[in-house]
């Protein structure tokens, strides 16, 4: 099982393929969004807050989201082990999709409008972590990710709550990055004909304020962690 | 084929089924989160700009980001007559799935670290449209559905460009809606242990001003339709 060869530190190797190493994972169409350097697909993941995860169930596809964490070797997942969506995936085909969409692109015909964005699409095998330690280090990455300084603050996962778990790795070398930037891409004659009004309305995600749960005790003061996030 | 039932005026029926009317788009699990309200479906694809569809490629799900619009009774899509991943989607059962996430809830255990978040998936067959006049309906609501208010003012779809163009129809009869909203749901026993900050960072998506293309002809205004989605 090769995710028993994830180092439980995190360490990543200096070298790592490119991106898009088989004919299923090149793009053939918009070559020129396609991206094959894989710190484009670290950042993409870092950037991210959920996944779509895409499952083969009773023969047909279905798309779920869901949280994850990541290694730049490996994109982490987890569920109940009385979910079958995840269950079906072990040892499965899936695929792994995230988006950042950045903006409208508004052009001066039809379908010259898009969007600007940044998305990465993973396939690969769904392999399930039993390694104790690479299970807990799995899970610590997804809060991680979700919530950065959050893990060695509160409750580590006890035993009832590990056995309830399932931990699934996915591969990230069959990978690729699309990214669409800038103006819009219009055709001369509509360019030449004017008086259309043609550009970009940028788009992005914002964290307001913390909200302290009702049943906080008081005094209990809000993480650092949680305050470095909000947006000015 | 049914999507030639699609009227072109966009009219939608009075009385809908309710939500997951088939085992398999009925949650399973937290069923607190699930919804049964069609409103509550368009809601989120209102809501949305991209989403995730699932698709069987030589026999394996991918995931990919695209466009849409939709009517409450049917979403669409469309692509490149070029693009190999729609055509395989042609008639073939997929998945589409858009969320939107409200917020990282922090709790006092990791395993109880979520997210607010309002989902719909969507299963069902793609099914091209042929027809002339739904096509351009179609891609009239793909536009309307990214930038409200377009349609009417930029050059429509020629026939070359339609000719180039997939429409495709997704019914939304069997659709699932899911929102978590509010505060974590910690364990009794880690709200009683106190001095562990536990709450809700909430997180929106907005517009920033819009940014002319550099080859706008000078004079020309930013529309209403555009301005009236910055936000404040």
């Amino acid at each position: 099982m090769p995710v028993d060869a994830v180092p439980s530190t995190g360490a990543v190797p200096t070298t790592r393929p490119p991106l898009s190493p088989t004919p299923r994972s090149t793009p053939s169409r918009e070559k020129g969004r396609a991206r094959s350097d894989r710190a484009e697909l670290d950042a993409v993941l870092d950037a991210g807050l959920v996944c779509h995860l895409g499952v083969l169930l009773d023969g047909s596809p279905v798309v779920l989201p869901t949280a994850y964490g990541h290694d730049g070797r490996f994109l982490y997942l987890h569920g109940s082990t009385g979910a079958g969506n995840l269950r079906a995936a072990l040892g499965a085909e899936i695929s792994v999709a995230v988006t950042h969409v950045d903006g409208i692109v508004y052009a001066r015909s039809a379908m010259h409008f898009s969007m600007n964005y940044r998305s990465a699409v993973v396939r690969g095998r769904a392999v399930e972590i039993t390694d104790p330690d690479l299970r807990m280090e799995a899970l610590r990455r997804i809060v991680e990710h979700a919530a950065p300084g959050s893990w060695a603050r509160v409750r580590p996962p006890n035993r009832k709550e590990m056995a309830a778990t399932l931990v699934v790795a996915v591969d990230l070398t069959e990978a690729s990055v699309k990214v669409r930037a800038g103006a819009p891409a219009d055709d001369p004659e509509d360019i030449a004909a004017g008086a259309v009004w043609a550009g970009v309305l940028p788009m992005r995600q914002v964290f307001d304020p913390p909200i302290d749960s009702p049943d906080l005790e008081p005094g209990v003061a809000v993480p650092d962690s949680v305050l470095a996030r909000v947006s000015e």
